[in-house]
């Protein structure tokens, strides 16, 4: 299905970060009526918008949020607290406005999409859903491997294509959510082979595994990853063996996000396994990557620190859909807004802590 | 100043939390489309306003946001990187909306006040500022008491006032905030007193000085802490001694506050000192309590640990104002709107995860 032609979107350049802004945007933060740092994380995250934004006072009014949802092979061998038919289900309540991410969608006020690359029941056609099957779910990675080569190209590509999809409107921030019964597995895979550990390290309880089932599933993954023997410099091959549809369609989109200067917001644990792949195929995406929230999933802490990256929230959320990346782009507006809005020393009239030198 | 019968209304009982309201709220949360648990600390903290609100379903509509502001006699000891005449000038600040908290405010279309206890500076009248003066300051704690009597409990009844004040509105959510140089050595010296712990491990650089300033700080109030020699149970006597009028005057809200049944959350450092006088005077407070972040500065972690509170957010902010709080208000509006409008298994026909048992 898919031809090299197809791919050469991947070759393009990832948009530079604008420095410039960067420097004036922290100058400015330095006049404002606080002392300087004592917005803590907020400082750092407007000015690194303001790199990205290539505005000395960025702005997070246009959100766009794209869920990505398939079935996993892996999930009939029970890694999953739930039955694989909630895929289904869930893109259908994702359309319906009744998930989390929904909600959180509706009161940001952000465009909102789900897309459906293969869920094991079929779906009818429905106008909230962009409809982009590859197939019913993907193999059982257990045993071969979960995608084709034309497969994960096909997934990438969709990624890329929700959002030259949504570009036009031009919106301040990207996040992608997910849904996919077993899509922890997945994501543990692939965390487990780009960063070489075993995978007892990666493996949590998901949706809600007890500690047994959970020894269960590394079991299982570990033997995959042995079956496999994937090297950590192929992140398309560790994609393409233990990956999903929807992880690949994400790493599509964070990758062509930051080709089109769009900044990206992470989301939790499968979200941060697919920014992982990113980074690993175009590492200037990193730049553009901020990250929402840290995940009750174990490993997800791991994964932050290997992409250096700083959670805006930490609330034990452990749901995925986007919904821990929404939540958190009120702290961004709120950070853009102090920024944009604030007295500095000189209109308040205020004395800094130099006038007392 | 104050006569006993001034303080009859501290004997008021604090209302009690609904426990019904709690108990159908954590029912209704394992009906909705998620794994029970997967919304973390956002389904913690919806039971429990739940039980403040007395509804099942509870809404964070109108915000209270006052600003409590003086200026504190230890203050001309240096013990603050900043000049005192910044108490006035940003009291001009939050009026005029420059200030942090101001531009929160605005844009949680919270009621907004700014109370004045008493500025060395002297403040022209305005109508955005609440003057309330009791002194151009407290006296300064390290060789006498910070209050008289008559002033302690002036300062807690300005804040009973203002609750009062707002109770017709029906606010769904109070937050104090404060402003006054030298403020974090008050709340140093209250929490090493109702702890009976040295003033060393209380202490931290405020607004931003540097380890050997901080050790100064530390030696200062240990040695008032010697010349007082307060009891632990005696919060009163503390909050007089060592304390400071915006302090009592949040103290004083924060136990009205739960006496009208109005939620209070609490913003950092100084607001949880504040509201340790306010549980050790009348425990049931605490039942009434919400923490909006962990401050950067140090101790602010063994005070939250004290009340068993939880922060909502840990973003290295230490700017006081009520700022924090401020910036956590986003979070429990998204909680509540989660808790109301997620679909439940039955609406969406979604499988829960024990049909696959």
């Amino acid at each position: 299905m898919s031809t090299d032609a197809d791919m050469q979107w991947l070759d393009q350049p990832i948009k530079p970060i604008c420095k410039q802004s960067m420097q004036t945007a922290a100058q400015h933060q330095t006049q404002l009526t606080k002392p300087l740092g004592a917005l803590g994380e907020l400082e750092t995250v407007v000015v690194r918008l303001a790199g990205m934004q290539g505005r000395v006072k960025p702005d997070i009014d246009g959100v766009q949020i794209s869920v990505f949802a398939a079935d996993h092979g892996i999930a009939a061998s029970g890694v999953s607290a739930y039955p694989q038919e909630v895929t289904a289900q869930m893109v259908m309540n994702f359309a319906m406005g009744g998930a989390a991410v929904s909600v959180l969608a509706r009161h940001l006020q952000a465009e909102f999409e789900v897309v459906n690359l293969g869920t094991l029941t079929e779906l009818p056609p429905h106008d909230a859903v962009v409809s982009r099957v590859i197939a019913a779910g993907t193999l059982d990675f257990s045993s071969e491997a979960a995608m084709s080569d034309a497969q994960v190209h096909q997934a990438l590509a969709v990624g890329c294509e929700r959002i030259d999809a949504c570009a036009e409107k031009h919106p301040d921030l990207f996040i992608a959510g997910e849904m996919g019964i077993g899509n922890t597995s997945a994501a543990s895979a692939i965390a487990a082979a780009l960063l070489q550990l075993p995978a007892a390290q990666l493996v949590g309880p998901g949706t809600g595994l007890d500690p047994e089932q959970v020894a269960l599933k590394a079991a299982r993954i570990q033997q995959a990853l042995d079956f496999h023997t994937l090297r950590a410099d192929q992140p398309l091959e560790i994609l393409r063996c233990v990956g999903g549809f929807e992880i690949a369609a994400m790493t599509g989109a964070y990758i062509r996000a930051t080709q089109q200067g769009i900044p990206v917001l992470i989301d939790g644990f499968i979200s941060t396994a697919a920014a992982m792949v990113a980074v690993a195929l175009k590492p200037d995406v990193k730049d553009w990557l901020l990250y929402g929230h840290c995940s009750e999933e174990p490993a997800h802490r791991l994964l932050l620190d290997h992409l250096e990256g700083t959670p805006l929230l930490s609330l034990g959320m452990r749901l995925g859909e986007g919904s821990g990346a929404a939540l958190a782009v009120d702290i961004l507006r709120s950070a853009c807004r102090l920024h944009a809005e604030m007295a500095t020393f000189a209109d308040a009239g205020v004395s800094d802590k130099e006038t007392e030198a």
